[in-house]
């Protein structure tokens, strides 16, 4: 069905977009850092419609139990921040197909909103460039975790390793060989609780193992020098706090790290757990061991080996 | 003096090296972010005695009551860790001539632990290459500082902006148009009390911003955009928590932005103000507007402007 409304003859007030599950924080650059990896995703289609509104048609997919209302559901509310931020003259009625579960730490709550807001931007008479649609994205992403962070929506957004600040996306350069296994066990942890596990007081120290890592990571990609990143990429800040949250979770990350990763850390809030790798085999490789490592703790979990410099959302 | 004793015809026993002043923590890369500004530095004169011992012979230039003793000197010390290190069955004689103010926020005491191991190192039979040095370089700062921070020894070891890690030295690209201007103010500010006023805790917000400044500054000295390096060089983190110590602190940072500074804060642990510019000829209008600043609080000042992608230390 999908392939027919978005085929040349399908009318020009329908549109589809796709937007991927990506990593977020990427250990090391909490709120900031994410990128995505294609295999699973969320797919919106948007109805360009005369009113000024914004409906919700339905929910369809792994998750269907979200809310119908737009200013409740983080993609509607993206699109009624979009309506309003650009004063349009017409409105959208929006069908959700969810592809990431919600509580996976996969950011299945933004690639809803990155995938209706590219339809949408699709529809306008004069479509916007990915960056300008951050703003909008913002206002849905406050919705699902009351944060406006953008280290999902950014990557969602344009694709690849990308630094999402409060006003603006950087896309970081990795090379291509780089591959991300990301693996979800099949238990719920909700971004809010994972949030709570981070309140009290940090030591200065802390900032200081934690940034020196960072800009490893940062100058590993930019130079493509896998041992940079491989010093650098632990999470000496908020995986200590979160990792008690996560059953098996050392376990998990050490099958990783036997399987030559650069590092290996919590994906988003949790529970999925994701490992860097220097090319597609040893992640495959990896993400066998790490489901194998759930499992022996009685969990089932499903695993994404991609490219770290993964796909933007894309119009179908 | 020094000219006869690095012509060709000196005796192959003395070697002498100079090591510059540098910009630490570049506001938002605290311990572990540095770059050298040619135009002042430290001098170190090492000959190479037939005893296993470290000797300071004398200390000449701007700062002269400084221990005697290798052991309390910080570039003795460093002497010391390489003599024990590489187990060599010399010893060294070291004149000093400072040419860097101590509690100057320029890296003083780190310029005459580099200047000292390089030209030591000259005197070895088969020199090291620069990196090798740094463990014996931060035994040495540890002696001045009380913390084993490599954001000056770095620079000066290496040439430009360094990202020093506690093992490691990573030279981050500048473009070689972006220069800094480094007032220093004639007062006096100890390391040790400005490091004091960073105590207690903080919070997990700070470390996310300061963060993201940092990950755009690194980004747009990767990529050589300008923009990337305005948005990110404020520091959020430390410069809040140290202005105070800091007299005009101020009035002298918006001298510097509004001279077109990319950004403006403290050198090292000050009461140095440092900006980065687009070009030597901002830099150059603004250093005379910041110490302008400090002037109009009472304090002379003097002033260096130099390219960020500053120059490692010279074997003279």
């Amino acid at each position: 069905m999908l392939k027919e409304e978005s085929s040349p003859l399908v009318r020009a007030d329908v549109a589809v977009a796709e937007a991927y599950a990506s990593v977020g924080n990427v250990g090391i650059g909490f709120d900031i850092l994410g990128h995505t990896v294609e295999g699973a995703g969320d797919r919106a289609e948007v109805r360009r419609i005369d009113t000024r509104e914004v409906r919700i048609a339905a929910i369809h997919g792994v998750v269907t139990d979200l809310p119908h209302d737009a200013p409740g559901n983080t993609a509607g509310a993206a699109l009624l921040s979009m309506l309003h931020g650009l004063d349009l003259p017409f409105g959208f009625e929006l069908t959700l197909h969810k592809g990431i579960a919600l509580g996976s730490g996969m950011g299945g709550s933004a690639a809803s909103v990155v995938a209706a807001v590219v339809a949408a931007n699709a529809l306008l008479d004069e479509p916007l460039p990915r960056e300008a649609l951050y703003p909008f994205a913002l206002d849905g992403e406050v919705v699902a975790s009351g944060s406006r962070h953008g280290d999902n929506l950014g990557p969602m957004l344009i694709g690849g390793l990308v630094l999402a600040t409060s006003s603006r996306l950087v896309r970081i350069p990795v090379p291509p060989d780089w591959h991300c296994a990301l693996v979800h066990p099949h238990v719920v942890l909700e971004t809010r609780r994972a949030r709570a596990a981070l309140a009290g007081h940090y030591a200065l120290s802390e900032f200081v193992a934690q940034s020196t890592n960072l800009a490893l990571v940062l100058a590993g990609c930019y130079s493509g020098d896998a041992a940079l990143v491989r010093e650098g990429l632990s999470d000496v800040l908020v995986e200590p706090r979160r990792a008690p949250l996560i059953p098996a979770f050392a376990r998990v990350k050490q099958a990783a790290l036997d399987h030559g990763a650069f590092g290996a850390s919590i994906s988003g809030a949790g529970p999925s757990v994701f490992g860097w790798f220097e090319d597609r085999a040893s992640a495959e490789a990896a993400a066998c061991a790490m489901r194998e490592a759930f499992a022996d703790a009685g969990h089932e979990s499903d695993a994404l080996v991609a490219p770290i410099d993964g796909p933007a959302a894309r119009i179908l």
